[in-house]
């Protein structure tokens, strides 16, 4: 008799995901949202405590000949904090445990910890705990971060409404260039180790992968100019994606503009170069850690000239329907590639 | 000019922890206790929150070859559990991250959930978010978990006095002893696959290895008889090292009576059968997952009933001067040996 095997390929991370999630009676109160938002909220009175955690595993998250120490442990740190500012939120504890090799000496770990410090004090967020562990093979960064938000600012996946306007941060797709350009120089070096990497052209796309910024300035500046976003979402796995997660859980469909979607003009070209369209990368590129939101129209006269948020379409009410404008005049269907790390 | 490089193991665990948890200064009031106890203390106004994280990682902390993936799950939850018993706390929320590799069916994940529902629902404790992510080798599991206690009856290692008793529930040794005896069979069975393993005489034995409890009786216990304890610990790295642990936070030392410390019979025969004095394993083994605790004298009566409850010797003034009576009326030095990891 053989037991049924199932590979993880054939689900795919969302798949996995929404086939383990077993949704189960809810034992205690104060768990107000589980599974399904960039974090679980705990009821505390009169806030919400918001739970989200990230695990960077080397190997899958990570090229430790690329990525220094110091830079790795900021941004396991800043894709947490990334988690919060997407709930509208303040972050203000993290626990972080690592699994390391022999490999790693103490001063390797200290360089971890001080990019981790400094992610902290930037962010204002206090280390309060963890737990190091010995790894057979390659190093494992787990964070878990604990924030707040008022009750009625706390924003969801699932606030969305038909006319409400999608604004995203920043600019898309450069993370994801500056990954290839750091692949490709990474080759080079194989081939030719006397050959030295000449990143000074790309230095603004490397700095994206490897130093990226959870953008907590949005979140002060929505705060400051007192608008709650109708929901909300941060871009770690492609605009496209996070798109689809915001019109299914809003119950809603998205129009897009294409012209409208910001391109750096450096990623742009350096798109050209790798023969990748430069919209492709920036809607399914991933780990830009930008905001993606929508406000309801009539708080856009308050938005509108705010220099880093861009509005980019709009929601309507046929959820079959999320779809783009191209540069041509043409609608094409919108899909969500995501990252596929399995 | 070559960088110092200093290994993990010269350091040890302990020393690791120390060197990478430079304090920083708060940078949020509500971050009451960091590094340094089973769990941090977040403030939530009329309540402690209470958060502490563990990961697991396979071919360090278990063998695939012998714990079954459901168990492996129930373990995981309860060992973040105990923490939380640990602070006379009450758990509520986790977050659970994986990583995995493609050497694991869905049929696998779905498995190892099973246990961690399974666990969820015995503790009453909710399930409230998480990451999946491919590993490229073995299995990884990191856990966070939430709980609360009241302000005034959150217990902290360093609260013990001169005169304290020291408790400790259920038996000690019989993990460590466990894992002896899974690893004696996975030898026998690769020598001999045709060899099937008799691991019923070894059932308790085995079965503390594989699904130990987090003791929230005992919490509960503890609370209907409206005694707080004065310090707390549990015991995942063995008796002796806890203890140290308590007497270094509380400032005071330790006697134990040999003759006192709680060892199933089981235990002590397999121990004698390994050639391994059963008071060390009890010291030393560590995995137990019970409570090491202290109470005020005038607290003993309200507690000497206590099936599961043992008094194994008591606090004194002298910081310097941890020892054992043994059974043969000679006074020992107490060494903490702990598990060596790295």
């Amino acid at each position: 008799m053989s037991e049924k095997r199932t590979e993880i390929a054939e689900l795919g991370e969302f798949g996995l995901i929404e086939r383990i999630n077993i949704v189960s009676p809810r034992q205690n109160l104060t768990s107000l949202k589980g599974i399904g938002d960039d974090a679980a909220i705990i009821d505390i009175g009169q806030e919400n405590l918001l739970v989200s955690t990230d695990m960077l595993v080397e190997g899958t998250h990570f090229d430790l000949s690329y990525i220094p120490l110091p830079h790795l442990g900021y941004k396991a740190v800043a894709v947490n904090v990334s988690d919060i500012a997407a709930m509208n939120g303040k972050p203000e504890q993290i626990v972080v445990s690592l699994g390391l090799s022999n490999r790693f000496s103490v001063e390797a770990i200290e360089a971890l910890y001080e990019g981790i410090r400094s992610a902290c004090i930037n962010y204002k967020v206090d280390l309060v705990g963890g737990d190091t562990t010995a790894s057979p093979s390659g190093l494992i960064i787990s964070i878990t971060i604990i924030g707040r938000a008022k009750k009625d600012k706390t924003v969801l996946r699932s606030g969305g409404h038909p006319n409400d306007i999608i604004c995203v941060t920043g600019d898309l797709g450069a993370a994801y260039l500056g990954l290839q350009v750091l692949e490709r120089e990474k080759e080079v070096f194989r081939a030719n180790p006397s050959m030295q990497p000449d990143l000074e052209k790309y230095q603004y796309l490397v700095g994206r992968q490897l130093k990226p910024e959870a953008r907590m300035d949005i979140v002060y500046d929505l705060q400051e100019k007192q608008i709650v976003p109708t929901s909300m979402i941060d871009i770690s796995d492609g605009l496209a994606s996070e798109l689809f997660h915001l019109v299914k859980n809003s119950k809603v469909g998205v129009k897009l503009f294409e012209d409208k979607i910001p391109v750096d003009s450096v990623a742009y070209d350096t798109a050209i170069e790798f023969k990748i369209d430069p919209i492709t990368a920036a809607l399914n590129g991933g780990e830009d850690y930008e905001l993606l939101f929508t406000i309801h129209p009539s708080d856009f006269e308050k938005l509108k000239n705010h220099s880093d948020i861009h509005f980019i379409g709009h929601m309507h009410n046929n959820p079959q329907q999320n779809v783009m404008l191209s540069k041509h005049g043409t609608v094409v269907p919108l899909q969500a590639q995501g990252w596929k790390h399995f």
